[in-house]
């Protein structure tokens, strides 16, 4: 019966009729039903915001639509969830976007359906937490239905790699649902590495980005050192970088921010602590990259005060910062989990008036992106570049001779009595 | 003055006159020394170690010539110093082998030499230490003699990268000691990359190692979870390393071993203590690199715990214990801080009667490295896989039925109620 099933529904991704459904069309999802639907399969895309989908709709594909009415799931025969997994306040998991949008295709659920979880989550959770909620209507997993996680492995803004040439690692909640992954993703990616469970695609996820944690954690650690005995860090993560085998260049900066790096640390760190494991080495990265733009504020007001005598303190006006890319990646406006904003708020602490500029985040939080002209940074008592935009004029920061803090090494080129290398 | 001095010698280095000494003809010495002087120059390598020089004397290339005597150093117009720089018993930096070798250079120390350490330092040893040293005897760096920095990086074993192939990092005491090192090394590899410093090059070699130091503890940490939970970490690992960018793979292990990964993250430590800044996931690395092989021992007397009631115990006899592969690096007979000698102390530590089996260590402390045949094999209570050599018997290993413990993953594509992989 269920091989049955599993057999049509291979016949159906194979001839291309297989009818895709993505659950969150974020940067993700709209990554992953584009290339699923340049891959020939009717694809649709449902999603909350509204003003998202009036944003997307006519750059896609057409036979990839959006929809904000999840009744449609029902016509699915593959269902892709591809919601975020955020941290809450306390910074702990927060799967209950995740569990409410499981919910939602557990409603529309239907015989010889494939559920794939592309969340980044802790391992075990399409175990023991996707597939309770699935099992509710009664469908039998691996036989009426099938279940398998497939990490999303996006890179914004990376123009050599998309969707389609990253290998696509899947993993199957029994051998069914592995095996109609693995024929699904091998009909859209280039590539697909099968690995023997949900578990293990889920660690795969989370690997990579403990990884990346703990060099950029490393990396500013050396930075400190190095900038203690006055070596110039960059030209010896450059130099070590010549190494053709076992070294991958990371670079300091303000700490780590956006939504994988710094938040799938901790969904492995809660995973481990429930199941009473150690894992010290994730713990310290972690808490190194919080306090590392509290580390850079500092330095900024450390500057700034070497300097404020002179200016404004005393006259009851508040010294002036300019924070330079206010997003957490370059070239992008995506704002999650992104250091700049912990930045301003310990600058604020430290009695300091904040404003940005960033010509791909032109509101937030009731702030609009400043004009860099000549007149405003003469108002300045500090600029910090935070993020470091390819389209903005370091020229013009400079030439300002404000004191200037280059967290992301844009100015390396430069020297002068007013910038300052971290 | 400086000025004609150096042009002197880049004039002989360009015409291969310049004769080149090497002092300590180590793995790194020989493998230097052996392309310098393929490169055509006039190669002496000083050797301490009577028997080293019978062993090598007749393998190396005509024009490389071995003596005991550092006369001849009076002879060369540029030393290499590759002399070991270990850790004391306290496991500090012990540099007074370099010092030693520094201070016997200092003494044929003549107008025109250009000095090149070789050996791994913390940042500063060159400026601070060695400097110093040569200083004693009245000629004036940068002017009557040269002094420049550049860290080997031989990685023994490694058939794709060679001392040729791997690009060169070179960093000078002064801008003509660098520019001399940079012609020089020119010269002998494909590329060299200059950095301002010797310090700049000191931090390098360090960094590449803390590198590995930290990624090699973190995979052992994340390894701890994944056994914990059933996952397969080299699964994981391998479905990783499919992501095209920002993932290096590293595998779990009895922990990192040899003179370099578990070493200079110490001379870093410690360098970092004396100017007052604080390292902490270095020195946790560190600490778990140390903790490996006491865990890799647990778990070993553990298993054998669960099975000697049945046998030794009780009767006067030890649980026997076989180590097999007791170097620090697969295929390669060095021990120098190798991990297999830490498990060894362990297990005796725990009662355990130790043999070792490698074919690259025939005799080592008053051992000697037992045969793998089946009577041996019969009276070993557990045998532990340490460092996976390539031409051993692993069939036979797994055909004792004896508990096996797999610390390098060679056994992973074998399962059995008697292997254990780690």
């Amino acid at each position: 019966m269920g091989k049955n099933i599993k057999n049509l529904l291979i016949k159906k991704i194979t001839e291309k009729k297989a009818v895709v459904g993505i659950v969150g069309v974020g940067y993700v999802g709209e990554s992953l039903g584009r290339a699923i639907a340049e891959a020939g399969f009717t694809t649709h895309g449902f999603e909350a915001d509204e003003a998202r989908i009036r944003l997307l709709k006519d750059s896609l594909p057409v036979n990839f639509t959006l929809h904000c009415d999840k009744k449609l799931l029902n016509n699915c025969d593959i269902v892709c969830v591809c919601v975020p997994t955020p941290l809450t306040k306390e910074n702990l998991p927060n799967t209950s976007i995740l569990e409410a949008a499981v919910d939602e295709v557990r409603q529309q659920l239907k015989k010889g359906q494939l559920i794939i979880i592309e969340s980044s989550v802790a391992p075990g959770t399409t175990r023991n937490i996707i597939l309770p909620i699935l099992n509710k209507g009664g469908l039998r997993v691996g036989c009426d239905f099938f279940l398998a996680f497939s990490p999303e492995r996006v890179d914004p803004g990376n123009s050599n790699y998309s969707v389609r040439n990253i290998p696509k690692v899947v993993g199957g909640i029994e051998d069914n649902s592995q095996r109609l992954g693995v024929v699904f993703y091998g009909s859209v990616v280039e590539k697909v590495v099968p690995v023997e469970s949900c578990e293990a695609a889920e660690l795969t996820k989370v690997l990579e980005n403990v990884f990346r944690l703990i060099n950029i954690s490393l990396i500013n650690e050396i930075a400190d050192y190095a900038r203690a005995l006055n070596i110039n860090i960059w030209e010896v993560i450059n130099a070590a970088a010549s190494k053709p085998f076992g070294f991958l260049a990371h670079y300091p900066g303000p700490g780590a921010g956006g939504y994988c790096i710094p938040v799938l640390p901790i969904y492995l760190l809660d995973s481990a602590k429930k199941n009473n494991i150690s894992l010290p080495l994730v713990e310290l990265a972690t808490l190194s990259n919080r306090k590392q733009p509290e580390k850079i504020a500092n330095m900024a007001l450390t500057i700034m005060n070497g300097k404020l005598h002179k200016s404004t303190n005393g006259n009851g006006i508040k010294p002036q910062a300019l924070l330079v890319g206010i997003s957490y990646k370059e070239n992008l406006g995506d704002t999650r989990e992104s250091v700049a904003l912990k930045i301003w708020n310990k600058l604020e602490e430290g009695g300091v008036e904040v404003h940005y500029h960033d010509p791909y985040v032109l509101r937030l939080n009731g702030f609009t992106s400043s004009d860099l002209n000549e007149e405003f940074l003469k108002k300045m008592d500090m600029i910090i570049v935070t993020t470091p935009h390819r389209n903005i004029s370091y020229e013009t920061l400079i030439a300002s001779k404000k004191p200037l803090l280059d967290t992301r090494g844009v100015l390396n080129n430069y020297t002068g009595a007013n910038i300052y290398h971290i």
